[in-house]
């Protein structure tokens, strides 16, 4: 019984980090069609949002089944709870990724982000997609210093998110409102969805040592 | 043993109810703040929010532990589920509503909604708080068709917040960049808050009956 319980989380976790794949190429395509202006890609984005769903559905049913077959206590339960919260958070980040997308179809065919910002924003797509790929190996690995690093890259965000609303809101940003207003929700997209991805390595810190680790 | 879960569980409720109350003051103050520009009421939603976080760890605790000590299945262990999931988009209401009171914080001594739109987040702050208040009314009385009322609540809200969006980024819209954006953001926290509460209603829903209802 013991040795299926702990097969099955194997597979529960091996479900979770296909999850966090997901998300990292939602977000890594997502910002590549919002710099390139690429609507072919940002709709493949916001079709994979739904496969990302079913995921998150199929991780539910797969923790919700282990709970009630095998009633885990302990380590084995905060395991199984980490990864019901996890799914949220992944599939979050999945529709986060996909409202980036969103913009560049309302956008199109201009260009939702001015020249200027380009850099922010490909510097924001790839902290945030180095965060999902990071949650995969944590997943898969177990590693328990995972929290910190996220923690540190989800500063770099902010900072950057804070650049880009420093940009648009200065007294010489050249742009109007609706451009500007669409920078303001993409930043915030991106600060989002690193925010989440600090939660899961939280859920998963708190899953492997019994200790809640504080956000940054 | 049973009797005792049931027990338990009634509290988890009160509980959970309580949480969905704090988010309705936390909505209901935050609005007035930021239509009064009261710094002291927005204070004191920032502070409040703080106390919804410990309400929630207190929740989850009892969720766990009921799920530790007493094994539940079925409908029992979906109640239980449902509570968790809920206990994390509650929380998340409360972080909208300090999101508004931080924004107030950040405006002062000015407004930060220009007189043409004082109406527009007036309706969003009755909205959003009676969708909270409602919240209660579902987890204490167990009704059954508070998803589809939400649900519907939701659409308005949805409605005025890209009214909100088509009115600063029209033409004859004569503000700045900074308070579009931050009106921007504004009415999404809104947007967000009525979201969190329609996925409360559905967690609910969900428990009460096995199936999941679809949002609108």
């Amino acid at each position: 019984m013991r040795e299926g319980f702990h097969g099955e989380l194997a597979e529960l976790g091996q479900q979770l980090a296909a999850m966090c794949e997901s998300a990292a190429t939602a977000m890594e395509h997502a910002t590549s069609a919002l710099l390139t202006g690429d609507l072919a890609l940002a709709e493949q984005v916001i079709t994979a949002d739904a496969e990302l769903d079913e995921q998150r559905n199929e991780c539910e049913e797969r923790a919700q089944t282990l709970l009630a077959l095998q009633a885990p206590v302990a380590t084995d339960l905060r395991t199984v709870l980490a990864a019901l919260y996890c799914t949220v958070n992944i599939e979050r980040m999945g529709d986060l990724a996909a409202h980036i997308a969103n913009t560049v179809r309302f956008s199109h065919p201009a260009r939702a982000v001015p020249e200027p910002l380009n850099e922010s924003f490909k510097a924001l797509g790839e902290l945030d997609t180095n965060m999902a790929d990071h949650l995969c190996d944590l997943i898969t690995d177990s590693a328990d210093h995972g929290f910190d690093e996220l923690n540190r890259t989800d500063d770099a965000v902010d900072i950057l998110h804070a650049d880009v609303l420093a940009t648009i809101t200065g007294d010489d940003w050249p742009h109007d409102v609706r451009v500007s207003t669409n920078l303001a929700l993409l930043a915030r997209f991106y600060e989002r969805f690193a925010d989440q991805a600090v939660s899961v390595a939280q859920r998963l810190q708190f899953a492997a040592t019994g200790s809640m680790p504080v956000k940054g």
